[in-house]
């Protein structure tokens, strides 16, 4: 079944300690689709400038993701640029330039309106319900956010909130916005939010699924190196959206396997600069990282 | 087979934002011997003082713990105190009083020398290899420690990681020693130091087993309040090794079987002061929690 994303789409320029990358492709949309497109067909809804490279068209065409929902403005792209230290854990914004985002208020084209699965990758809450309450009956929303909306647009976080079925976030969001230092007491306090489903990332230390009756915790793959962590997260939740819409089944199985392939896609993700590993990403290199995800964490009986 | 453990032997006090016990039976070797005693005989070497309490002398032998190595010494007992915060993840020691612990300096009774399974549980690396130098052919040796032999004792530790097959240790003590801030980079240097094996224990996180041919990675139990976390590192250890002794092969599948024991135990341990839990737990509550450890870690093939 078919997906819908929408979030942002920028260009990012990012330095780490060993290196320095321009114009990358970049934005919570971009790494979410990429990443969805192993799975499923995707809609995509977001806005670029008319400086916005070409060949970055391309490739997302080349991963068969439908553009009719993108929109090209007068001016620039949305520009990030960040640094991340030796840990690579920290991340540190060094500008933001939103340009068009600005003017970001899309009207969905009417055939993506019916498209089954929804992703809301990491733009405020506002945009999110703004994109959700033009679908029609989406059969399973799933939304990233992100500390700025927590800390600036907590009310419209809250009602996104009951308007969605799985909420995604990391460690330290989920720690800020329910106030718990226990992630344990943090999901189930989001659950009671309203979604059935909340993902709790832990980068280096995997993640964490709740719901009412399932708790499941996925391991991350052990990667020595990590060239650059941009995009793990929102690359995270579009494979395990993806992976969902594909099956067109939500059940505990398929969302066990969701998050080890949302896990898979992530961990090629931060391999290389940008997009640029997922570019070259094959089934086949999906299939054996979760073949190993299960190696690592399997045991046998008592 | 038996496994023999030595450590510290301790009365502790403990102040939690709840609570606050006094002369609760402590030290890393009593946490690790009631914990390795739900799966294998234990001979146990330590010291205490002449004030110690006869009813944890009672408490060692109705678990079948062998005390013919436990020095008993004119003298107070070790006693430490300490206080945890809210999150109960930042632990202050308050007071150390080594008293007789000054003393230790064991020799081990002769039918002990020929115990196949050894636990060096945290005490200075000079004593356990002390203990270490006193056994004929151990077949398996574990050894803990942590962040003062580190900082205090590094040579000292180095020959000892050249005499153990497992070490185990906690994150932020992994990270210092090795001085990487990737685990997975810190698991792989420790290997090369010596042991054939090395666990890094991450509290909430689970823990993360490093071989050569092998990574595994064990989730956390998800409880939602710890009454009181000293212990549980040396539970997880005692049990570790308890459930190899029990087994007595070392195999991949056994490795990982005993690191799953280990995290039930010490997730019992967490849930009362001191030894409470563990002294009532029954081989039922293990069979019951290592099953929910599968379902919550469990995933179909791709």
């Amino acid at each position: 079944m078919s997906l819908l994303i929408t979030g942002s789409i920028a260009l990012d320029s990012v330095r780490t300690p060993v290196s320095e990358q321009r114009d990358l492709l970049g934005g919570s949309a971009s790494y979410a689709s990429i990443a969805a497109s192993f799975y499923t067909p995707v809609n995509l809804v977001g806005i670029v400038g008319s400086d916005f490279p070409r060949h970055y068209l391309d490739l997302y065409r080349r991963h068969g993701i439908n553009l009719d929902g993108l929109e090209i403005a007068n001016g620039p792209t949305f520009r990030w640029s960040g640094e991340y230290e030796w840990d690579m854990n920290r991340r540190r914004t060094l500008s933001v330039a939103l340009n068009v985002f600005e003017k970001f208020h899309p009207t969905l084209p009417a055939h993506y309106r019916d498209t089954p699965f929804v992703f809301l990758a990491n733009i405020s809450p506002q945009l999110q319900l703004h994109v959700l309450s033009q679908m029609r009956a989406p059969r399973f929303v799933v939304a990233d956010t992100m500390d700025l909306w927590i800390e600036t647009t907590r009310d419209a976080l809250l009602e996104l909130l009951r308007r969605i079925d799985c909420l995604v976030l990391n460690e330290s969001e989920a720690r800020e916005f329910t106030r718990q230092t226990s992630l344990i007491k943090a999901g189930r306090q989001i659950l009671k939010l309203g979604p059935r489903y909340v993902i709790i990332k832990k980068g280096e230390h995997g993640c964490l699924l709740f719901a009412p009756d399932l708790f499941f915790s996925a391991p991350a793959y052990p990667l020595e190196d990590i060239h650059d962590p941009t995009g793990a997260g929102d690359s995270f939740a579009g494979a395990f959206t993806g992976y969902l819409a594909r099956t067109g089944i939500i059940n505990h199985d398929t969302l066990r396997k969701a998050v080890i392939h949302g896990s898979v896609v992530a961990s090629y993700c931060v391999e290389a600069f940008s997009l640029q590993r997922l570019e070259r990403l094959t089934q086949q290199d999906i299939e054996q990282r979760y073949e190993l995800f299960r190696l690592m964490s399997h045991f046998e009986v008592g």
